[in-house]
């Protein structure tokens, strides 16, 4: 008897690809320098302190740590998250303003999953957070590029038409681009204008190489509207770069009216995250833990962001442009010979053993393939030096062939 | 100037209610008696092993415990499954046919993810769990019932059109039942000429008040066909109510090619889970703690299964009817007079301090109102003989007004 053919996927998954996990799987190979993910330095995790914190955790709240947890985070978690915010944006926040996520991919997909139809539309930042894409793709929305510049005369319009607008302002993924206060300040006016919602994704707000970002876009909002929150910014936070990712504890800063809606979907979707987690993540936080070992890590990355630069400069220079980013995770390498082509160049790499992640996978249009992002976080300063080395000759390598190439395009 | 009205949210939030949330904030309150939840008995938890637990899993895993993860799970967590499953099943499973999840909840999410368009059909046993419905909802599915009995003649029809079935043989939510031996072998007959997926949700095993349930769903696959597993029962086990809800550890077992679907809808879904919780698991399950504490709890939920019904017996036998179930969490209550709407006897339950669940919110109809859900395993044995007096008021209040009650109707 010959087997059925089983039923058909869902057609979202016929437009995907699974390229993180191959970055992933190839990054993991010992014999690999991955300079492809977006991973902080796993030696300087705090495992003594997570464990010290796990203790308290247990017996101070006992088997309410053990529990199925209110929808929208361990109450006190909340609060806490509330009060800091707060204190650093001058606004009026309560635990009404906050729900706890599995890190702030859950929150990406939870506001997909709350706002978006078919065929709606995003305003994005382009290039984008691969993981943001990832997120809505199964939503199927349409894209129209955020203008920080001003220079685009649809972007009003779009923004008027969009479900919501999303942004990265501190050390951007994957450009580490910091947004200055004045587009900041003048994405916001627009934002209220067209009456949307605008998320300002923060994961790496920590990762001050070069001192302090400025007032987020939330804290811009809230320096012009006083009494208790309600405005358009929906802020992502997390542990996952100041302190671990495997807590997975991340964080929704929005109006009461979203944060409920987003708590609806969040319990259809898990019906809660983990109390244990998010118990441990308050007695961290409660000390400012988070704050200090994020504070304490900066310095290394600094070393690790100046050995790529510095080698670079030396060996990548004559084919790629870059700004030295002054925070977060990545250098985003511009070709300067617009006939290079990032995705045909990361096979050469692959064969060097080094990886990137090239430009197109960040484009909502696929067709950007004139960059490549490196990441600096993750490999020691010696390790990120042998990466530029292998790149160097995948470079040569490809250059070298590309008449080949050239020939086997249609 | 008057605020622009913000974007509309999704469709699928016009469909849903956030019932679950009303009944958790109400039997949340000190002096109601909720028999609503399918909660735990908290007092059970084994904190002290837990804590022990994750002291020797950060000893044993370091930093490798508090990174983002494997998507799939971490690794030796999914080895132990399989090895777990083969010895149960007499099959062949490997780390390939799982995927560690949020709880089950995430993998009813993750199922309709990847299988379902709008309008797409499910075959699901009614009624039906709601986190079930909840889950896909989002999705808008068309739903045919299960047909346990072979009396339905669309039912053949139905399976070879839907995307899946859904079934919880053992001690069925919210009803209770025990699926038998031929049934089950019944059902996958026919799952298998159908060509379509089966969904068996298995969180309440470890619960046998009276005896062991007999072969799952997956153990009769295994036991026709040998080799590794590649069948179209899609299987969910949980940590849940065998240990504990909070570490938020449930797992799918499939064919190799639906779980790499899977962990790519979990990757746009949270990344990853915490490997934290996943390490303190792995802890727990190589001991064969929660296997071993999951028999403790039974002599606590058979006392309190009886003492329901017991008090259940003396004063509500008049109204309803009911099995005593031998296994599960819940007993399933239908109305003896078909007069008595459980949506409407909900409001005086209230009124009275006693929740249970209506029978409404499990049906994909919404039509049935014909019985109710009352859980045994949350609240102590004179705590469940209160509920069932405040129910009996609730009933006799309920029946005194039915008059009025009835000139309201349309």
């Amino acid at each position: 008897m010959i087997a059925k053919q089983r039923p058909a996927y869902a057609e979202w998954l016929q437009s995907t690809n699974n390229i993180s996990q191959q970055f992933l799987a190839f990054g993991g190979r010992a014999d690999v320098v991955s300079l492809a993910g977006g991973l902080p330095a796993a030696e300087l995790y705090p495992v003594a302190a997570i464990q010290a914190a796990t203790e308290r955790a247990l017996t101070r709240h006992g088997t309410a740590a053990l529990e199925y947890g209110a929808i929208e985070g361990f109450p006190a978690l909340r609060q806490l998250i509330a009060a800091r915010v707060s204190a650093e944006t001058g606004g009026t926040f309560t635990a009404a303003n906050v729900l706890v996520t599995t890190g702030s991919m859950q929150a990406l997909d939870l506001i997909g999953k709350v706002l978006l139809d078919a065929g709606d539309l995003i305003v994005a930042q382009s290039p984008t957070y691969l993981g943001a894409l990832d997120s809505w793709r199964p939503r199927g929305p349409r894209y129209h590029k955020l203008d920080w510049e001003g220079e685009d005369a649809g972007f009003t319009t779009a923004l008027a038409q969009a479900k919501f607008g999303y942004s990265v302002p501190n050390y951007s993924n994957p450009t580490g681009v910091l947004v200055s206060q004045d587009r900041r300040a003048a994405l916001l006016d627009k934002v209220i204008a067209a009456g949307t919602w605008l998320v300002e994704d923060d994961p790496y707000q920590s990762i001050q190489l070069d001192g302090p970002p400025g007032p987020s876009i939330l804290s811009q909002y809230a320096a012009r509207h006083a009494g208790p929150y309600d405005g358009p910014v929906i802020y992502l936070g997390t542990l996952s770069k100041s302190l671990v990712p495997g807590l997975r504890v991340g964080w929704v800063i929005a109006a009461p009216g979203m944060i409920q809606t987003l708590a609806l979907a969040k319990q259809a979707s898990d019906l809660s995250s983990s109390m244990f987690t998010h118990a441990v993540a308050l007695e961290l936080l409660e000390q400012n833990f988070d704050q200090e070992h994020g504070r304490s890590i900066v310095p290394h990355y600094r070393e690790r962001r100046d050995a790529l630069c510095d080698e670079a400069s030396r060996r990548l220079a004559d084919w790629f442009d870059w700004e030295v980013p002054v925070g977060g995770m990545f250098v985003w390498m511009r070709n300067r010979d617009r006939t290079i082509d990032t995705d045909e160049l990361y096979r050469f790499a692959v064969e060097e053993k080094v990886a990137f992640v090239p430009s197109s996978v960040f484009d909502f249009t696929g067709e950007d393939r004139f960059a490549m992002r490196v990441n600096f976080t993750r490999s020691s300063p010696e390790v990120i030096r042998e990466g530029m080395r292998r790149l160097e000759r995948a470079i040569g390598n490809y250059c070298s062939a590309r008449p080949q190439l050239s020939g086997l395009r249609p």
